[in-house]
């Protein structure tokens, strides 16, 4: 895996990430903490790892490379990092092209107030604009990330302390946001003022944890603090105490799609858990669709819980009608041309015994571009079932998201520019049905979401963002 | 990962392996379809992996290493293994210590009739007593595995044809073994007297393809032909025709634990889908136990299965109670002192909304020493189930196994000495039931398993080799 | 050799690096060419190597990494780099403890004018106070080194354009540098302007290229125009046409020690060949010593030159009496306890037959520690030599240089406090002789050195860096 | 490096190979020695490097890899290696093709004696005889080597005890072999009968030490005892008692290349100083050739002896005319077509100065293919040689070597088929002159050589292997 770095479109919309981090009293081996928080949020991103830890009062060491959290780490790297009371950890999802170490976080850097370390999850869409201010002040920057611009803005507006200088730094941020920032012995976490992606602060004795979602605590057995909240940054010291302090009043918009895919389902979000909004949303899909069929069977892993919801209602029988390869990772090789139709069976195999001669009824969690769908409903019908009836916990995806999660532009979406009914043609579904908008919302318990890719309402104004030309270019 | 290759003990109980060939007549990137074919079989062996193809009429090139199939295989790998008529894979199992690529397969060697390389999965346990005559005679050893010998003794055999040595050398063979030889242009594959491991043949556009499950036939859109039979030697041709020869009358006993644990839910092994045998194991425990609970789940992901079927009869709901870290692999880094007796949360975590207040019946697969059960069952009482009755869709393991599956001495299994009622305690369960042997046989669909582990009516009469230390020594 | 980032102390005085360019009217494979001119520099850095050439126009591309040279880059590296008009290299020293790739070079960035690489060899004196300076406006570095605050301050000067911004920091640098910059399609190249650090220039097949030595010119075929001179900056267009300015009035101090130790011997610097400059010390030292002996060595590589020509003049028989295991590299492992005291038996072994019963004049380059001198008289000795008279083709060193060469403080230098007759006894010579530092000027062909090291008579005025604590801390 | 295994020609006459053993009375860190043994010997391959120690009576531990021995062990191997009575080690030359970590040495089996390790120097040109004997005795071979050849056939032959089993096989081996062979507690050196391969015995601290060269027991402080004797097996126990014992009657015949070119001018072979030998050559030549010339120069680094002792002898100066790179090394990238021909600059630059406008007699050690020999006088003439006379301090090589040393066949020799004066006209010197066989035996200090290379006069009798195709089909 070469790394030539190329020059980068500046700031892609594909970022996806987990972040943790951890302060203690007494010095200690916190490394390996965020090695098992970053390993419990590893689904967030695949393609690097990272740590850094304080020490030496003022001192930073890091590490980060990319890969698997398990193969970034070892025992050597974790014994080599020093014992610490502060140490903040990040992956980082895996897209094509633009992956390279340079790009990997967390950002350690010497600034204002000496070395700072810095992990980012999410999407800063004003960044160019920022960017272009700072160049213009004679700021120079080595990546093309949008979280070098945040922590060098941070740095730079920390002219009195660095709490002030995230403070005045993310009232100028626009998108999405989760932090934390290790300075001397300090810990900040903040989230952007719409809660756009999830941070949840907890505790393992005394010492104070954050992570992008509860699972992350559950792995080091920390107990749930609480979510922090929209516009808030928290100040932890190495007693455990801390303070929260508002840069903006919250308006919480969290992410819907979150829930629809990519937290993990035994998380919970902003006091909402993940799985049960997925059962949910199985339960008011069978409430809706009222399909005559044999079975009901989900797509692996995220649907089978909505599969399962449905079925419960429906009372229409559950099967396992698809088995996954659980060892599909990011390197693997693409088929040979005479393989490519196929591809979906290196990941997917169908149990034809389960299907043969049967009126089906798949849950999947939501149709992006499409392609998916399309082989699995063929392979389906390969294997015996007369009819495949696709439901789909989530509404059509009609827009890109600004905000991080890997979503194209509106010409590749499948539903960009098309109804469920051309939309059904298309995957070669008998029926093809989405869950509505609002009865997602409900079943997410939260009555206020960014659902800017179904419905274009996003959390933020886009007003001067308007195309994305402007915003990328 | 250093690999130093220190002396090991002469042969272990540890090898469970994938093997995986194919013959085509006209040359084709055959590697490509055994990365595939391996890669389905990835759940049988992720310490090494290997691919051996033909070319030039008489010679083979190979390329085996450490670790998983697509960590070990890239394109580059692929391109540089000539086109090619006959080729023939492996995946090995992962354990502790004797893992070097010394060992890796296939074996490729020069021979009595010039190249030839080997795959086998199995345990030949009068390996040490061959190995000791070949080395009397003169021969020389250079890995510690019994696949050595087994390469060693086939050549030596060998005495007017290929085909002809296998049939004598596995006349001598006592154990479990499926192989695949390739010599020349032709691909010959073996199964033990007893077809102790699995080993089917399919076919692909008249290419004749085996592999150790039905599943690596799926990966590559390739149809079923048939289960090679025990006892059989099928010799096939680069034109696809082929023959079948018996070295022994087959007296078939293939290995119930492929059913209960080791094979992937969407293969079928010897005409019996595992699927519908782990699903008929929860069905026919629930007419058996009749436990007064609130709800039925599964420990993922093997015994999910089974958890459907108790609940379908039972009538019990079922829930998802655990989730699965699918990150988990085996170069895991072990925790630290104070996080150890939480270890399983790392690779576990429950969820709390759907097991808060419930009695809980939890199906395994089986319990071998017993350590992750009492964990996972502690970890379901913090989360708040009232009571857990553990049900295991299998007999209490007693006997340890000497064909290949990584089960301890009989000390070192928790039923080795106890009956059902000690291991309920043990393990902190409120109940604890197991599965009678001759109902799991008969969810098997086959009447004559070996069933050594459980009974220890091993398929092999063991007399010569009653102890373990006259086998291993 | 795991590179976790630990904090280091801010600016070291190790320094010394090799740096080539090359710029062309088409697009070609100007990393190539960039390879072979860093193999030939080598000598200067073999701790990390890398390469950046300009593509698209406005866009960079780069590949550095830890290693010598042809470790670093293979075809695979090269390939990748894209085909392009401007081109620029780096290797950097070993030193221990600071070595990871944060610190390698090109240092690439994103600023005013687009993307630009920037490679430097030398040490800016001035740094830490421009650092600070920089960081007070709210700038951030992301390693420890000078050269990212050269790219920096270089950057913020450019507010009309590169080349000013160029001119306007070198005004404010103090100490050595020779510069290359890549900037759009324009290569620029520097020298301070004390000349401390050498920079030639040359060309081929109308394609302009710079180069610490001309030996890295000869390497790829290309012919010496002229060095670059102190304080000059020069601009090259793609049709090898350039313009020359000096951003300060020269005043010539090129560093005397790289004709002692550190340039090629093939090299000729600022008009002088070093080869002629070492031979003729040996004369001199034939001259001025008059010992009574019975031969004359050298000790390998560098001296050899200089006893030569102690030995044409003194008429006394040259011989070799060290041979030199040319293997030893940067990652050799220390010797244990047992064999420590021996380990220059490791790099050097002895002809004991050129040396047994006689009287033996050693020529060395110059003595820093002396622990190494030590070693060697004792091997020569134990090998049957009768005296041993150590000549050294430099003055004592007795001061720490500032500008990048790897010399110690005063305390650590055997030279730093003692005379003549001391250092003899401790390294254990029978008589120990110096070459004057005049008459090292004068075979140094140049009236006005940098001879800090010698003499404490620095390029630079060191009134404002008049403690090393004040220097960097 | 990919290291796809493809299949070989069998045996290749490029063997070329360092070897070096050692035993204690108490269990020591052996391998350290070893590694320090094996870095004095690099120069005799730097392919792949290998330890191997015995531990716990009768088992051995080994590791090796392709690359430099620095590369190949680090701290951590060498502590991961047991401590151990014995251990030996192997460095094996570079060659293009055959090089993967198959046919790294030593070779490790299990066999009649339980474990053993080999490590060899040298060609056995009846190998594929052996081998075909063996495979029809139902041999297996896992490599292309005649290693693994002598490794099985001493095996085979040990029917009684190890000794007598080498002491058979030897017997039985037509060609050239230095041998260390590790088993049990014993340490076993052998040299075949005419002594072809150089092997030497010493000691230090009562420990027991073999090398391939003397240089190597200088690198660890150990003190020569003498030469292993062609013919000879010694065999070592533990407590530095030795018996000695010959499988033939001496008949001493080592090669004389050797001295002309393989071993490091600071060894002692078979009493003979290496170093005098190739400044005596250089003598001679001066007493021969009677050129009139200004200057006397040698190709760096083997014939800088020589030229030395022409210019004492003829009284014309000696001076540098080339300078080598001393980097260079196996991964040296090839230049892209352009500089194909300059290619030689990369390696070798020279001193203008030193050679401008002067008649020149350049000293190289032998002309094998004379392809590097007309670069060089290329190269010489650019930088303002007038003439350039070539004084070889070898004869001419007219015949292939069938005992390991790398030479073509006969047809790629410069020399095979042409006298001087052609030769002369093809490499474009101004005179061309060589040393006469009897000139260069005597300046080795011995009567009998193999010459076969010069003169066809090979130690062994090739009767019976008379075309090269009989010898490798």
């Amino acid at each position: 895996m070469k790394s030539i770095i190329l020059d980068e479109r500046q700031f892609g919309t594909h970022e996806e990430c987990g972040i943790f981090g951890i302060i203690s009293e007494e010095k200690q081996e916190l490394a390996r903490d965020v090695y098992y928080g970053l390993f419990a949020l590893q689904h967030r991103g695949q393609e690097s790892a990272g740590i850094a830890v304080s020490y030496d009062e003022d001192k930073v060491a890091y590490y980060k490379n990319m890969g698997l959290v398990n193969a970034v780490f070892h025992e050597e790297e974790l014994r080599l990092l020093p014992s610490t009371n502060v140490a903040i950890g990040h992956v980082r999802y895996s897209t094509m092209g633009s992956s390279n170490v340079v790009n990997a976080q967390p950002i350690v850097f010497y600034g204002r107030f000496g070395r700072m370390a810095v992990a980012h999850n999410g999407n800063i869409i004003n960044a160019p604009n920022i960017k272009k201010r700072m160049i213009y002040k004679g700021h120079i920057f080595q990546s093309s990330t949008d979280s070098e611009v945040l922590a060098a803005a941070i740095n730079d507006y920390s002219t009195e302390s660095v709490e002030q200088g995230i403070y005045d730094a993310c009232k100028n941020f626009v998108g999405a946001f989760a932090l934390l920032v290790l300075s001397g012995n300090k810990l900040y976490a903040v989230r952007d003022r719409n809660g756009l992606k999830p941070l949840i602060m907890g505790q393992k004795d005394g010492n104070i944890v954050f992570a992008s979602e509860s699972c992350a605590l559950d792995a080091i057995d920390a107990e749930v603090i609480r979510d922090v909240m929209p516009g808030e940054i928290i100040t932890v010291n190495t007693d455990g105490s801390y303070t929260s302090r508002y840069f903006a009043p919250p308006d919480k918009r969290p992410c819907i799609f979150e829930y629809v895919y990519l937290a993990r389902s035994d998380s919970v979000l902003d006091g909402t858990s993940v799985y049960e909004s997925r059962y949910n949303c199985g339960k008011i899909l069978a409430e809706m669709c009222n399909i005559d069929a044999d079975i009901v069977a989900g797509v692996p892993d995220s649907a089978l819980v909505s599969a399962r919801g449905y079925s419960d209602v429906s009372g229409i029988p559950y099967v396992d009608a698809l088995s996954k390869n659980r060892y599909i990772g990011r390197t693997f090789i693409q088929p040979s041309q005479s393989m490519r139709e196929n591809s979906v069976k290196i990941k997917l195999t169908a149990f034809r015994n389960n299907i043969q001669g049967k009126r089906l009824i798949l849950l999947d969690d939501s149709i992006v571009r499409g392609t998916t769908s399309k082989k699995i409903i063929s392979l389906l019908r390969k294997n015996g079932a007369t009819e495949v009836h696709m439901v789909v916990a989530s509404p059509i995806v009609k827009w890109p998201c600004y905000f991080g999660v890997d979503m194209d532009t509106k010409e590749q979406l499948i539903g960009g520019y098309r109804d469920a009914e051309e939309i059904c043609k298309l995957i070669g579904a008998d029926s093809l049905h989405y869950l509505p908008l609002e009865k997602l919302a409900e079943c997410c318990g939260c009555g206020n979401f960014c659902t800017g890719c179904f419905d274009a309402n996003y959390a933020v104004d886009l007003g001067n963002f308007h195309s994305e030309k402007l915003l990328f270019e």
